[in-house]
C-alpha cells in the first residue's frame, strides 16, 4: 500500500479497515481465485474506485489485511527465551486455533492460491518468513544465554515448535490447545 | 470403492489406475472445487461412464486415488523406534518435497478443500491420522525401549517430527532436505 497509515483521516481509516476485514472474509470463503475487488467492494459496501483507490489490486489489498491483522502478535521483548516462546506460541495457538478467525480462515486459501499463483507464493513465503523470524530471533537468544544448544539451527527448532500447530491447522480437525503449549517447549528446551 | 481389486483383469486395473493419475493431477491443477467426473474422464482418455462404473462421485475417486499413492510409505518393521522414525521421515521428505509429485501437488488444494466441503474435511482428517500413527506407534515403541521419555505424548512428538516437513510445504518456498531429517530426530530422541 502506497499511503501513509499515519496521516489519513479517521473516516478513511475506518474505510481502509472494513475494506481490509471485507477481503479476508472473501478470501476464507471463496478462496482467491474467486474473490474479487468486485465482490470485496460489494462485501464492504463501497464502491469498486474507493478501493482501487487505495490497491492496485487483490494481491495488493491481500497483503495489507494480513498485515494488519497480525500487528496485534505478541512479540515480548524481556523475560528468558523459554518466556519468550511461550508467549509467542501462546498467540499463535489462539490465532490458529479459531478457524472462523479472519487471519486463521483464509490461511487455508493462502496456501492453496501459493500453489497456483507466483506472485501470491512470494508474498505467502515472505510474510510466513517475517513471522518465524520472531521465533529464531528468541531461539538466537537462547542459545547465547545457555537455555537451548549452541549448535541447535535456530530455523529447525522454530519449526518444530510451530509446527505441531501449523499441523493440526492444515492437516487436522482439532486445534493445538494453548495451555499445551509448554509441552512443545519442553521438547526443545530440554 | 467397492470392487475388489485383486480379483479385476489387468485392463480394468490399468484403466483404473490411469482414472485415479488423472484425478489427482486434475485436483493439483485446478483445486477441488473446479474439478469434475468430466474434467478427469477427458484427461484419462476415457468417458464419464467408465468413471462413475468405478466411483460414486469424486470424492470416492479421491479416496481410491490418494490410497493408492501412498501404499509406497516406507513403514519398516524392525530396528530401533529412531531407525524406523528416519525411515518415515526420510520417506516423507522425499514425498513432499517435489511439489509436481502427484501426492505433494494436490496437498494445498486438499487442504483448502478440507476448510470448505465437510466431507471433504472428514476424509483429509481420517487420511493424515493414518498415516500419522504408522509414526506414533513408532514412538510408542521407543517410549517402551527407552528411547524416548515414557511420560511423553507420542502425537505431540510425531507432530514435532513431522512439522518442519509440512511447514515448509505449505508455508515456505523451500522443502526440507531429507538428509536434514535426523537433526530433527536429535531433538526428539535426545
Amino acid at each position: 500500500m502506497s499511503t501513509d497509515a499515519s496521516s489519513i483521516d479517521p473516516r478513511v481509516k475506518r474505510s481502509r479497515r472494513l475494506i481490509c476485514e471485507a477481503a479476508i472474509a472473501e478470501l476464507g470463503e471463496v478462496g482467491y481465485g474467486a474473490m474479487t475487488i468486485e465482490s470485496i467492494a460489494r462485501r464492504a459496501g463501497v464502491g469498486k474506485a474507493t478501493v482501487y483507490r487505495h490497491w492496485n489490486g487483490k494481491l495488493d489489498l491481500i497483503e495489507s489485511a494480513l498485515e494488519s491483522i497480525s500487528t496485534d502478535m505478541v512479540i515480548p521483548a524481556s523475560g528468558t527465551a523459554r518466556e519468550r516462546a511461550r508467549a509467542v506460541l501462546n498467540w499463535l495457538a489462539t490465532y490458529l486455533g479459531d478457524n472462523t478467525a479472519l487471519g486463521s480462515s483464509c490461511l487455508p486459501a493462502m496456501v492453496s492460491a501459493a500453489q497456483y499463483d507466483d506472485s501470491v507464493r512470494e508474498f505467502h513465503q515472505r510474510f510466513s518468513a517475517e513471522r518465524r523470524r520472531v521465533l529464531t530471533d528468541i531461539i538466537d537468544a537462547g542459545k547465547a544465554s545457555g537455555e537451548i544448544r549452541s549448535d541447535a539451527d535456530a530455523r529447525l527448532l522454530a519449526e518444530m515448535l510451530v509446527g505441531p500447530l501449523f499441523y493440526r491447522r492444515l492437516m487436522s480437525g482439532t486445534a493445538f490447545p494453548a495451555q499445551r503449549v509448554d509441552e512443545i517447549l519442553d521438547v526443545v528446551f530440554d
